[in-house]
């Protein structure tokens, strides 16, 4: 048996490393099998984490006269700051920003590959239909994803309480006043009648 | 040029007869490609609907101390109704409801295809492990699937604050009491440190 694939079979599901040996035996020494057979009895990390994995913070929301709802989840590293006051009106501000600026991602890097790839397509045509010469157009098309991208990621946002500011460096400001990493992980917005 | 694909893009795109055949005219005829090109216009229907489709209703949020966020959107028809103390009591009473039982999707006909494939899969595996005779295997299948998404579908969960009824029962009661049709048409639960 393959010493490599026990550990890392340890680091995937967080198992013991007979736990890892046992699958890895039962699958016949088939890596992907005995991953989806643990998967299958609940014993891999993932599904583990659900209940374990209590990180702090708060879960905000802000509803905006019942037409407008939005829960945004911030992580901190201790219970003691998801108390603090200017944690809490951090989460609150995030909760606004998003009611009025309808980000579609939080950061740049969350964007899936298959929205990118959309939108490329489409700027390539519109960069050939208007007669842009061959070789500038992918850089014309890379300079146009990152302005598309930059207005629809909440931390490249512009924070609605002060302009001047990205949502992203309002967040790296609590970092430093509060002493621990602050991480917006997550966000839903609906609003009324919106098509999803 | 056939006028049953005028009449079908017409339908499916909401605009006029003029502007229906000039796009199949420019298409030449290729009625992906002009329903296409009126996409990428934004002529189509579906993003036009965004700004348009105003349906009445509220959108409900629950916060549970930090820890549990909800958000729900309830459609009603008028926005008399969406005002009545008895609709927005309903909306509070759902979205609580969501956030003590973690449904997954609205309605049995919302579970995604490859949700119930996968499942369907899972519980076929288990039926033949267990050693159940081969014939019967479809029908115990059908039966844990039933089980298993009821539990995990909101209008199908006995509702929590009265468990003899189920949340559609709890819903349908409503349209009575309103004379208007409610729908629950999506909702949002985010809780804190949960694997997504």
């Amino acid at each position: 048996m393959d010493i490599a694939e026990i550990k890392r079979l340890r680091e995937l599901t967080g198992v013991g490393i007979t736990d890892a040996k046992k699958a890895l035996e039962e699958s016949g020494g088939d890596f992907d099998k005995a991953l989806e057979a643990m998967r299958k009895k609940g014993m891999t990390k993932a599904e583990k984490r659900g209940e374990r994995e209590a990180r702090a913070g708060l879960i905000g929301s802000y509803n905006h006269d019942g037409r407008i709802g939005v829960l945004v989840e911030v992580n901190c590293e201790t219970d003691f700051v998801a108390r603090n006051e200017i944690f809490t009106n951090l989460v609150k501000d995030l909760a606004m920003h998003i009611a009025a600026a309808s980000p579609l991602y939080v950061g740049i890097e969350d964007v899936p590959t298959k929205d990118r790839d959309k939108a490329a397509a489409e700027f390539t045509e519109k960069a050939a239909s208007e007669g842009k010469p061959e070789n500038m157009v992918p850089q014309i098309v890379e300079g146009m994803l990152k302005k598309h991208f930059a207005e629809r990621c909440l931390l490249e946002q512009p924070f609605v309480k002060n302009p001047d500011l990205s949502v992203g460096d309002y967040v790296k400001e609590h970092n430093a006043k509060l002493g621990e990493n602050i991480v917006v992980r997550r966000f839903s917005r609906i609003a009324l009648g919106e098509v999803a």
